[in-house]
C-alpha cells in the first residue's frame, strides 16, 4: 500500500471568542469542494481555555481548586510531565505518585483508597498497563465512581451502556471524537456511524456515545468481512483501528465526516527518528470525497484526551463543591 | 398494513437425549427450502431438564440446593406463580416475597440485604418497575453482582460491554436469542447481525453479545432512517421493536437467520380474548426468504427467559459452592 503524506486540501477554521467573553466557538468555511479539517488541536485549546476560566472562577469564588491524582507504577516514562505542565497550566491541582514497579497490589491500592478519601483530590487517573502481577480490574474498580475521571470503572461503562442510566465520566478518546463533531456543528442524530477498531476500550465506548444520540452505529474489526461495503454507507467514519492507510477513498460515502484516530509508524529513513506517524484514513484519496476530516496530521486524540481530563476534573470538582 | 397468522412452513426440529445421557442435542433438518422454525420451547424444556439434572446431582452429592428470592413489590401480579412453580420443577427452592405498594424504599433495601446474606440463596430477582417513589438503579445497584441473576447490576452491564471483563452474568432475554442460536449451530462469528430494538435493556445487551462473539452488528431504533437497507444487510436479525408485522419478506437478506422477540396486541374479535399476539416479522413473507426463523407462534422468549434465570441460579450456587 502506498504511503500518503496528509496535507491541508482543506477549509478554513475560525476560533473565536464568543460575545460573553466566556468561551470560544469553532466555524468553518469550505473551500473548493475539498473536505474542511476538523483541527483537533484547536479543539483542545479551546477547551483547556474553557477550563482554565472556570477554575480561576472557582477559586476566586469558594477558595478551592480542582485536584487531580496521576498514579503510576512502574519505569517507564508516559505523559507524566505533560499532565503536571497541563494541570498547571489551568490551575489544577496535581497529585503525582511514582511507584515502583514491584510495588505490591496492595501499596496501588492503598493509594488509591487515599486518593478516595482526599477531598482535595476530585479525579484520579491511573496509568495502565499495570505490572503483570496486579490485578488490573481490582484496581480500577477501586477507584471511587465520583473521581475517575477516565471513566473507566465497570459502573460508569455499565450506566454509559444502558441509556437511562448516565455516567458520572465517559472514556475521553471516545468522548473527544464526540466532542469535535459537537463543536464542529457536525449532526449525528439519526446518521448512519461506523466505528472501526481492535480496542474495545475503544469502539465501545464510541459505539455507545453516538447510539446515545441517535445514530445507528457499526462497529467493524478484524473479523468483519468486505469493511468497505460496511463503510461506505457510513455518514460518520471513525477509524481507529491502526492500519496505515487502510481506509481508501473508495472506502468512503462521498460528503461523510471522517475522524482519524488509529496511528502507524511507518519506517522512513528522511523522517527525523527513521519513522513517520501515518493514519489509518488514507488522506490523500479520502480529503476529495468527504467533506470534513480530523486526520492525523492534527495529532492523533492525544492533545483532546488531555483536554478532556481537565474538564472531567473541574467537572468532579464543582460536583464536589456544588459549584454552578 | 395486513395481519399475517403465523404458521409451520418449516423443517422439522429432532430433541435428542445425548449419548452421556446427561443432555440434549437438537438437530434441525430443513425442508422444501422454506424456513427452519427455531422451536424456542423445545430449547427451554431442554435447559431446564439440564438444569434439573445438576441440581439432582449436587443435592445428592452436597446435600445443598440452589435458592432464588423473587422480589415484587406492589400489587400487579407478574408471572410469581410460574417462578415458584418452575422452581420446584427443577428442585431450586424459592423465597418469594411480596411488598405492599406503599413499601418504602429502605424497607425493599432491606429485603435485598437480607438476601445478600443468605448462604441459601444463590439467586436475587427484582420485578421491574418499582413504585415510582423508589429509584430502581439505587435498588438494583444494592443486589450482590454474585446474586444478580437477572445480569441488570451496572457491574454486571459493565463487564459485558468490555470485552476482557467477564460479567457474572447476562441479562436473560438477549443471552435466550444467543442460546437459540447456539444450540441450532447457527454460526455468529463474522457475520453481519442487526438488532430491531427500541428498548435498551434488551437491544444493548444483544448487540454486545453478538459482539462478542465477533458478528458486525448495527442497532436499529426508531431514528434510523431506511431500516430494510440495514436489515437487508444482516445474516442475523433480531426484532424486539413490538411493531406488528414490520418486517417484511423484502427486508430479508435470502439465507439469514430471524429471531422474532417483539410482540404487539392485535384487536380480533374471533380471538379467545378480543386480542390476538403477532410479531414484529411479517412471518408467512419472511419464511419464505430466511434459513431458520424463530416465530412469535414458538412463544416470545418468555419461556427461555424463565429457563435461563433457573439455569443462572444454578451456576451461581456451584459457584458459591464449588461444585463442578
Amino acid at each position: 500500500m502506498g504511503a500518503f503524506l496528509p496535507r491541508r486540501c482543506v477549509g478554513q477554521l475560525c476560533l473565536r471568542t464568543t460575545d460573553s467573553g466566556r468561551g470560544c466557538t469553532l466555524s468553518i468555511r469550505s473551500s473548493s469542494g475539498a473536505a474542511m479539517v476538523i483541527d483537533q488541536p484547536a479543539v483542545s485549546l479551546e477547551i483547556s481555555l474553557e477550563v482554565g476560566r472556570q477554575v480561576s472562577r472557582m477559586k476566586k469564588s469558594i477558595g478551592a481548586v480542582p485536584g487531580l491524582a496521576v498514579i503510576h507504577v512502574g519505569e517507564k516514562k508516559r505523559y507524566d510531565n505533560d499532565y503536571d505542565f497541563t494541570c498547571s497550566l489551568v490551575g489544577i491541582k496535581a497529585f503525582p505518585v511514582r511507584l515502583a514497579e514491584d510495588s505490591s497490589e496492595e501499596e496501588v491500592l492503598n493509594c488509591v483508597s487515599r486518593f478516595n478519601d482526599d477531598p482535595r483530590v476530585h479525579g484520579i487517573l491511573l496509568h495502565f498497563p499495570l505490572p503483570w502481577h496486579m490485578d488490573e480490574h481490582k484496581v480500577l474498580s477501586a477507584v471511587s465512581i465520583e473521581k475517575d475521571v477516565d471513566g473507566f470503572h465497570p459502573v460508569n461503562i455499565g450506566r454509559l451502556a444502558m441509556r437511562g442510566r448516565e455516567p458520572l465520566f465517559v472514556p475521553r478518546a471516545p468522548k473527544g471524537c464526540i466532542e469535535l463533531l459537537h463543536r464542529y456543528n457536525l449532526e449525528i442524530k439519526g446518521k448512519r456511524a461506523v466505528v472501526i477498531g481492535r480496542d474495545h476500550t475503544f469502539d465501545m465506548p464510541a459505539a455507545l456515545l453516538l447510539q446515545r444520540e441517535d445514530a445507528t452505529v457499526t462497529i467493524i474489526d478484524s473479523t468483519t468481512k468486505n469493511p468497505e461495503e460496511i463503510t461506505r454507507q457510513a455518514d460518520i467514519l471513525i477509524s481507529a483501528i491502526g492500519q496505515a492507510n487502510m481506509v481508501r477513498g473508495s472506502w468512503i460515502k462521498p460528503g461523510a465526516v471522517i475522524i482519524n484516530v488509529g496511528t502507524s509508524l511507518l519506517k522512513d529513513p528522511d523522517a527525523l527518528h527513521g519513522y513517520r506517524v501515518v493514519g489509518d484514513i488514507c488522506y490523500e484519496e479520502v480529503c476529495k470525497v468527504a467533506s470534513a476530516i480530523k486526520p492525523v496530521a492534527a495529532g492523533g486524540v492525544g492533545t483532546i484526551t488531555l483536554s478532556l481530563l481537565l474538564s472531567n476534573t473541574l467537572t468532579s470538582a464543582k460536583r464536589f463543591h456544588n459549584f454552578i
